[in-house]
């Protein structure tokens, strides 16, 4: 293993869930909007906006609709925007068509914008001190956010940021042996759940450490268990939602 | 703004194309693969791979697919996999149905964790010296590049990173101003292109100091540009090939 302290930071990565009150000062937003900013981007379209959200009436609707206590609380809220309005605007000004911007293949080349600025920002936060948890939950019901936020066609919110100065000190998580993770040449078609025995029992052991009184858990119980089973629920307007916003139109 | 090394090096990214003819070493490549390893997970589902791709053969045809010559020339490439077929196994163990596993939702959110994953990986690659591009371009033609990696259903290859020891050194690509990248609480319904008018001089610039025989581009005559008009491409096979693969079936 290599070490520098960029790494050290990647591989200590926790989710921070609780913030202490104060929020981020303007030097350390800027400097998180600047990595940002500077992130790769898909045929240089920069197809992705970020969204503040400071205002407590939007912070709690937001916090309404993710179902998580900490969503809008302590700490700073960016909302990662999958953003084609801007080149829409553009291609309209210059008398041209909206072209391929209605296609998934475009949508997906956002999305894809999105989320490694996503990423960026919460190394360089890290990197920093602060800490931050990235937010799936905020499309929990994809088409109330929407509304919430008031945001126009061709955009759509992909993933939220809550990130502040840590007030907690969560274990690190363990995660799939490398051997399962990576391969070389050929996918592992003969993986089986019995080859993450040694790893089940270290996921059970890092929930027996966190909360003695939880049930014994482990990676695959997880899998096998209800956060896959099928049930109902407004997560699964996401697609409806993606092209109400007309994007990736032609995907039928 | 805040300084430190990570940040630094975020803010002086750019693209690598050109590698030296050495690949990496496996201590590289492990550190790699531990920055890719220990980021942010959706749900804790862990629902992506690397395949690493050393194969000569392999190589070339991800290039030619790609249509971009440095895409397994020098360096190593690594394949990023959206990947529920590990997930979908272990529940098969248990005795249980696919249960959410083809829906938008977890796709969705396989696919970010993915993204996420990639980021990283580049961040610890630049961390170490090393330089990168992502490969968006080996979805240029999806379901041709599933056949060549030989990939199961449940799987799909999402981006691509080429990495090595850079042998260029590319001017710094200008990035969209933060006002128009970052809002506070409202979405910018009013932007116009004309707001670009200064980035679109600096993007100008950029391009003469980099090759003064191209044709002056700026950012709004490229997004006005063909990138973005209408045309065919097996691009569009992208969502067909995801639900070839099993995966967001519910899209409709």
């Amino acid at each position: 293993m290599i070490h520098n302290s960029t790494i050290d930071h990647q591989l200590s990565h926790r989710s921070i869930r609780a913030f202490k009150p104060q929020g981020l000062s303007d030097e350390q937003l800027t400097t998180l909007y600047e990595a940002a900013r500077h992130t790769s981007t898909s045929m240089f379209m920069q197809q992705f906006s970020i969204l503040h959200v400071t205002d407590p009436d939007k912070r709690a609707a937001v916090r309404r609709l993710s179902k998580q206590p900490y969503i809008g609380a302590n700490g700073d809220l960016l909302i990662f925007l999958v953003d084609l309005y801007r080149n829409q605007k553009i291609r309209q000004a210059a008398g041209k068509d909206d072209g391929r911007l209605h296609t998934t293949d475009i949508f997906q080349q956002a999305v894809e914008d999105t989320v490694l600025a996503v990423q960026n920002t919460l190394v360089a936060a890290e990197s920093m001190g602060l800490g931050g948890v990235i937010l799936g939950s905020i499309k929990n019901d994809p088409v109330e956010l929407i509304k919430v936020l008031d945001l126009p066609k061709m955009t759509f919110p992909l993933l939220g940021l809550q990130v502040g100065i840590p007030d907690q000190s969560p274990q690190l998580k363990p995660r799939l042996p490398l051997d399962t993770l990576v391969m070389e040449n050929d996918y592992h078609r003969d993986f089986m759940a019995s080859d993450l025995k040694a790893y089940d029992q270290v996921v059970t052991q890092y929930y027996d450490l966190r909360d003695a009184n939880r049930r014994i858990d482990s990676f695959t119980k997880q899998i096998a268990g209800t956060k896959l089973d099928h049930y109902e629920t407004t997560r699964d307007r996401l697609a409806a939602a993606i092209q109400q916003q007309g994007l990736a139109l032609d995907w039928e």
